[in-house]
């Protein structure tokens, strides 16, 4: 596994914990700082494979806990795998289902050996255990796999968090013997939690980090704490962790998320929001997120922007992308994830570059002084909206 | 004029009307028989310009009526007309709009002038009367636009349709002098009516045929007949129409009706029925049309059909399709729609084939003995099932 698996560390920042690496997989190279575009349900929605390459994706993320309900592990190793199941012959990443079975599974039922939940589809149970997952990610066949962990809530009272961390650490050890016993030739990444707690977040990182893990992803961030809490917590984590280690912000984030959380040591960023604010008119630029729905967009003749290399740039007036949405016509969707994921996958290489030159640090400061973020205030409102939308979804299905 | 737009016979069949064609335009040549994908709103839903290109699209047809409405003719005039505004380099065709006021508009009031009707999008009011059509379609910028029109509906008693038909014909001549004053580069097809009479079809051809039109587009059919009637009226129309110019079967059809329609004399065909039919799951083959929804699906190695030479055929699974629309993923229906689209693009070039090679008889016999169609039964269960859709989405716009 070593000699497929390699990660290599190729510039470091003397002001910042940022690096520039590369890690070898089966299915090809990345150069790290890297965005995976997340494709849930075995497709990043609404781009194909080949303007994934396009866009420059080196590797996608897909969710265990969607797959295993549909169309299911089984049906998925039967095709050969994921990558061949849906043409893609880029290296994939699975997470472990552990994070659905928090926010989309009803009736939890957690124990020591595993967690009971009612699926989101049908209702129907199923039980994952460390070794379950590690038998469904083995026949989904990704090249990196992430163990079952317990994601706690924001806020979450300390002896909780550290239940949660705990009963974690005991279930990563089994999901390590259990993926030796399966597909050892997948590489296994250790998931660090311990919620806001600075204490339990260096533990879990020494703990977890001293584990022959392949590489680390941090996980329980981003679940609706303030962005400087996410932030203060990664500075606990980064220290305890192997430093010729690939490290993984799980379920992050956006282009201002990305830019921080390389000079805080992260490696690999994973995040719905890039595709699923384009899907409704957020598109980015380096000034901040526009929204293309606007009414001044009706007749703007340029590209979304000016400079921007992606397909629909290239190709198609902002205007016309505006129509597009305001007709509610399927290219639209298309047009705005090609941009959106264009974007994050530049801003990688640039930081990726930006790290090799030694400049990091004003390529950071000058993205954020330019980037208009989206405010909490508004970030919680998408929030809500899109709880709302997939509530009604699931009540109607 | 008539050096841009040039038609020329390449072979004719003996034994039907059925004829091989060469069409030039000013965006590029056209090889009859063909079929053009609608792209209503200014995009063939759910795939892009290159797709379209990849399938052998050779003209799409798109919708003056709902171009007008969204994003308006004049915002695609400053855009320099539609083919820069959707970045479709290959010929156009527009329909006049008549089509979509009879079966979308609210409240029309018909005169001699023209219709007044109501936007099905905001409730606005709007006047087409024929040289309207033409500042709009001049606007829009095509390479061949149609006059405006009434359709007659189905059924409709013979002195309401000999109406419509003289008033048709009374507008024709008004488009035909207020085309020259516009933009006399456009190539105008000229339209027949005369509903299900024979004697008013013949008539029409007759009269619609000695008009200096480029070309001819036959109106008012599929309209809810059976098919032997529609096929029974082209019987009086084709004889009439000059042998040396293009006709076209305006708004027809499946795949069966592609191959009787051209030994019928018919050269161009246009429909919403394939793209729309593939976002439903209905997906073409050689037997028939196919539920890629059908549980039986669910573990296809295979693709859609053996031996098609589509994008979606060559690089996915039958149960990777259905997977994608159990789960409503947008790649279905680009990859739905691009198979449907590449059938009847290939249908197209076999039927020119044969024509040319002297085979289109034998090849329409065993094409319609091995190609199941959807009964008459289900065709209109569909359209019900369309109708109600659409009527939903306007009760909530």
């Amino acid at each position: 596994m070593s000699t497929v698996f390699e990660f290599t560390i190729d510039a470091e920042c003397s002001e910042s914990w940022a690096r520039a690496g590369t890690l070898r997989t089966p299915h090809g190279t990345i150069r790290t700082p890297i965005f995976m575009p997340v494709g849930t349900q075995a497709t990043v929605k609404s781009v194909s494979p080949e303007e994934l390459k396009a866009v420059g994706a080196q590797i996608i993320l897909s969710n265990t806990y969607h797959l295993m309900l549909r169309p299911g592990s089984q049906l998925i190793d039967t095709f050969g795998g994921l990558h061949s199941f849906m043409h893609w012959d880029g290296p994939i990443l699975t997470d472990s289902g552990g994070f659905q079975v928090w926010s989309l599974g009803h009736l939890r039922k957690l124990n020591e050996d595993g967690v009971t939940f009612k699926s989101h589809l049908d209702g129907s149970y199923h039980t994952l255990t460390p070794e379950r997952v590690m038998q469904i990610e083995a026949e989904i066949g990704a090249d990196i796999i992430l163990p079952l962990d317990i994601c706690a809530p924001y806020p979450c009272p300390p002896q909780e968090a550290r239940k949660a961390m705990e009963q974690t650490h005991r279930w990563e050890e089994r999901a390590l013997i259990e993926k030796e016993r399966q597909r050892p030739e997948q590489a296994l990444f250790g998931i660090v939690q311990g919620a806001f707690e600075p204490e339990l977040r260096s533990e879990s990182a020494r703990i977890i980090g001293s584990m022959p893990f392949t590489g680390f992803s941090i996980g329980g961030l981003s679940v609706g704490e303030p962005k400087a809490t996410m932030w203060e917590m990664l500075r606990y984590v980064t220290p305890e962790l192997p430093r010729e280690k690939p490290r993984h912000l799980l379920g992050v984030g956006s282009p201002e998320d990305l830019v921080m959380g390389v000079g805080l040591g992260m490696d690999m960023f994973d995040c719905v929001l890039p595709t699923r604010v384009a899907r409704h008119g957020g598109l980015f630029t380096r000034s901040g997120r526009i929204s293309i729905k606007a009414a001044r967009y009706r007749t703007a003749t340029g590209p979304i922007e000016e400079g921007c290399d992606c397909y629909t740039c290239r190709n198609y007036s902002a205007a016309y992308v505006h129509h597009l949405l305001r007709a509610e016509e399927q290219l639209y969707y298309r047009l705005g994830t090609i941009h959106n994921l264009r974007f994050m996958l530049r801003l990688a290489a640039e930081l990726r570059e930006a790290i090799i030159t030694g400049n990091y640090i004003a390529y950071r400061d000058e993205f954020l002084e330019r980037y208009k973020p989206a405010s909490e205030a508004v970030r919680e409102q998408q929030r809500e909206k899109w709880k709302a939308a997939a509530r009604a979804r699931q009540a109607q299905g």
